[in-house]
């Protein structure tokens, strides 16, 4: 099993370049830091490996967590690790949700599968907390903000993946203000465990009705076990899993077909209005896809850390053109540097677009309405170029382990695993695009995305950083004007683009305050940040062709011809 | 499982391009192909998902090869179908190598755990064959030619993986010409099984007093059994299976740590001269590497068709600014058919490039030595850079299945945790990369590079192409200047901006030629194609940075730095 050690510092300097002067104590983030990264590699990370060899297990009395997870979870509920941006008027301890990130980044990359509970979580308690009503939040929240009880997200269904509004799950109101729940919903992460008491999940479903596609869909709660008239978990919903999947990765997230109301017993509630679904899924998932992009972060830190231990421990040949014939440790060899450098690049990138993105979500939920939208133009890019990072730097891990790599033993193939399901949940990588272009490139009549292009550009120094920059602006102008289809053909790739603008940009401006951590660690960053400019920045100016390239070009070949 | 179909046309059309006129008869070749693609679909392909799960076994009795391998092993060594490219002096049919990869490509597309037993075998042929004495080649050759004996190549040890000069198995002579053979390697696919009566291992050792490195090793033939005086096998010759690796993928293929002369009674044979074991080693890896870069094909050939069945039968939203609402198709929405025709792009861009330097080792074979230098040199790029493309493929294949690529049943994830060890095997893409850069640039002189230049340049008639071909000569000869550490701190980069020119290159060429495949075909590979020219080659165009990066800027981070 690779080492793994808090990357305490990273966090450190990540969450500084982040939060707002005087919106939190140093005193009280060192602690937290400390704290969160003790727990990370003392507690969470010696189950990393045995939660993907035992995995989750289902049976009939309900699905097991894989060994030593029940345990920590209870320590992460006991020490408050989930509670910290969370508001105090729901029991939450009110810091900036930037510090929940810095926490989220280090149990999470100690493990990531572990950390999924806790984040689907939030995005169950953000739901209540914005659209409940006052008896629900009294109800619901205290007990989901604590951890306690965890929550879950319930939209796909096997025939409604990225077409959410396509689901079946029926709500049928029973006369009392509750709804009889009917219906299956698949791939439904931590949909059943037995690491705490309750189980609260976020069904959207259709009532009585509703109109067809996304306009008619309702958000229900949902419990495993129904409340007691003291509020304690009772009677039996009628809330079955039917099955795990058996996945190429994640296994300790036990991943669960749920089927509602069998016995025509299943309650819920609704949260908001009737056909207010999808906003309260928004809601939902706003969060979520920011914290999605965090995992991505999650198994780049790890598998970085993994492939620098081991290239600097195996020795293999002498250093080429070098007098001295004997054998070094292979992270003296250029090649191999390289793939370490560039792995190192890729997750401060990933990083410094996360909790920028974090940070701006801080300054939104004070009254900034810029920054609300910036976190609106960014989400996108966080959930899909952190997640795309993290397949990359896991496999580039793998490669730089050479045949050890390929041997589940060593660790590594279990992030490269792991983190393929990142680009495709909480939204696929394509769908993030659709949302950039179509969305968010005219968010406030494109004065959004204009105000990140001129921050970028009145900070940007480096040669290739402007000169891409410049590509966003033209190529955002040239999308703005066009046909929605060719927006679309050029989106993933613009994506990629526009992410890579918006990591050099930070990386650069960031570069001078490293050496606050120390000489090594702003030497390191120094480094990482020139690689990150004179070679991936570069690479995406490369995409000029695939971002210019209009979607006719995809329809000349008819779809029966393809293979 | 996935459903496959026997690229016929493909293969047909991508042999057709570099086989010589009239060196091979046209219905020859197409009853090979049409007979080859039967055995592929009928037989291979249902084995692929099974072989995944199922796996070979380690018994006290030896590996027993996973279910239906060996009937469908038999039945390829009953139809002679290893046998095409082999000299028809060893019992080979003597046809196009080119021939024996068209073969190689429909099985393997099938089934490339299944594969990689003959093509280990193909590179021990290889070795007696021009290494061995009259009397090996009279002894061995014959049963291995068939496959009803099967060949392994023993390199890596514990301590020598890319440095095979540090190993330390050691031969000693027995007084009567043969040598006792005494060490532990790791990595051995195919070490053992039982498809075949007998197994013969090609192992690389060292002699008393050989000189240090790569320059005291020899090779040796160490049968699993020895051979009764009828040559057929008969006494245990002391090799046995330790254990098999537990693998991210490939688990069909017996991946064995060998021990040889446990009991001190392992007796081998010298193939060549002492010390002459690099030299033997090479002719072993040269086609080896090419057929491994052929398996970069094989996943990508299986990848692109189930994801483009996936995606023309899974409904999921109206298409974008349609006035029609109803669903359709995934392959209709821009996105996916995107990534569909990446997939089919950069499959046809390895296929050409993998048969094109079959191609040249047919003249090369045929005594054309400018053939020869280009195979040495193009063999890095195939095996790199074919299975590079194998592991986004397979990537992409998931990304299209959404949710249901991470699902092992779907059958993606397994091509995609299959091919990941291809970039590593046969040496890893870094050692192909060196060896591009420190050998073959200067190869005759630089003849070998200034012709592969030279004929690109006449033919290129894209503007992308063009450029792409203008920067890898200026590259090329700046890299020709530079000293070793800058050389191989570009080399990866370098390998892929060049490989991207030769795939350019040949697919640009074959465009006109396509229409003798039929319409649907033509129509086909011209949207590929143009894919390729306008996306992937401006792409490959962007690694400029990393090219020219010094690797001065590797060293700025000192190795304790790094994590």
């Amino acid at each position: 099993m690779p080492s793994f050690t808090a990357p305490t510092a990273d966090v450190r300097f990540a969450l500084r370049q982040v939060v707002e002067p005087g919106s939190l104590d140093e005193d009280i983030a060192e602690a937290v830091i400390e704290g969160a990264g003790q727990i990370a590699a003392d507690q969470w990370a010696p189950l990393r490996a045995a939660g993907d060899r035992e995995g989750a297990r289902w049976t009939p009395e309900g699905v097991k967590a894989t060994p030593g997870f029940a345990d920590a979870y209870r320590g992460f509920v006991a020490g408050g690790w989930g509670t910290i941006g969370i508001d105090e008027r729901f029991g939450g301890q009110g810091l900036p949700f930037a510090l929940q990130i810095a926490v989220y980044d280090l149990l999470g990359s100690a493990n990531t599968a572990l950390l999924l509970c806790p984040i689907l979580n939030n995005g169950a308690v953000e739901a209540i907390a914005h659209h409940g009503s006052d008896a629900q939040k009294a109800l619901w929240l205290p007990r989901l903000v604590s951890g306690e009880w965890t929550g879950t997200m319930n939209l796909t269904e096997p025939q409604a993946g990225s077409d959410v509004g396509a689901l079946k799950t029926r709500a049928t109101p029973r006369g009392d203000g509750s709804w009889s729940i009917k219906g299956t919903k698949i791939f439904i992460s931590y949909g059943d465990h037995d690491m705490a008491e309750n189980i609260v999940h976020l069904v959207l479903a259709r009532t009585p009705g509703a109109p067809e596609g996304t306009k008619g869909i309702s958000l229900f709660l949902v419990p495993k076990y129904r409340l007691d008239s003291d509020g304690r978990p009772g009677a039996f919903n009628d809330v079955r899993v039917v099955s795990l999947e058996h996945k190429l990765g994640l296994h300790a997230s036990p991943t669960c077909v749920m089927s509602y109301g069998e016995d025509d017993d299943c309650i819920g509630e609704m949260i908001g209005p009737e056909h207010g679904g999808m906003r309260a899924m928004f809601t939902m998932m706003n969060n979520a896809r920011l914290l999605v992009g965090l995992q991505g972060v999650h198994v780049s830190e790890a598998a970085t850390q993994a492939a620098v231990d081991y290239a600097r421990t195996r020795i293999q040949s002498p250093l080429a053109g070098s007098a001295d014939r004997s054998s070094v440790p292979i992270i003296e060899h250029p090649d191999v540097r390289r793939m370490l450098l560039r792995m190192r690049a890729q997750t401060e990138a990933a990083r410094a677009l996360v909790y920028y993105t974090a940070g701006q979500t801080d300054r939104a939920q004070a009254g900034d309405p810029a920054a609300a939208s910036r976190v609106a133009l960014l989400t996108p890019l966080a959930k899909a170029h952190a997640t795309d990072i993290g397949c990359e730097v896991t496999s580039l891990a793998i490669q730089v382990h050479g045949g050890m790599g390929f041997i589940e033993e060593t660790g590594v193939a279990q992030l490269y695993r792991d983190c393929r399901v990142f680009p495709i949940y909480e939204g696929t990588n394509g769908i993030q695009a659709a949302d950039l272009v179509t969305r968010k490139l005219d968010l406030d009549g494109g004065a959004a995305f204009a105000a990140l292009l001129a921050d970028m550009e009145a900070d940007a120094q480096h040669g290739a950083l402007r000169a891409l920059i410049a590509q966003c602006r033209d190529v955002g102008a040239r999308l703005g004007g066009a046909g929605v289809l060719d927006r679309l053909a050029a989106s993933s790739p613009f994506l990629t683009m526009l992410s890579t603008a918006v990591c050099g940009w930070l990386l650069e401006r960031q570069a001078g305050a490293a050496s606050d951590e120390g000489n090594a660690f702003a030497t390191r960053r120094r480094a990482a940040t020139a690689f990150y400019l004179d070679q991936v920045v570069p690479h995406a100016s490369g995409l000029a062709g695939a971002v210019s390239a209009p979607a006719a070009a995809l329809y000349d070949l008819p779809s029966p011809d393809f293979a």
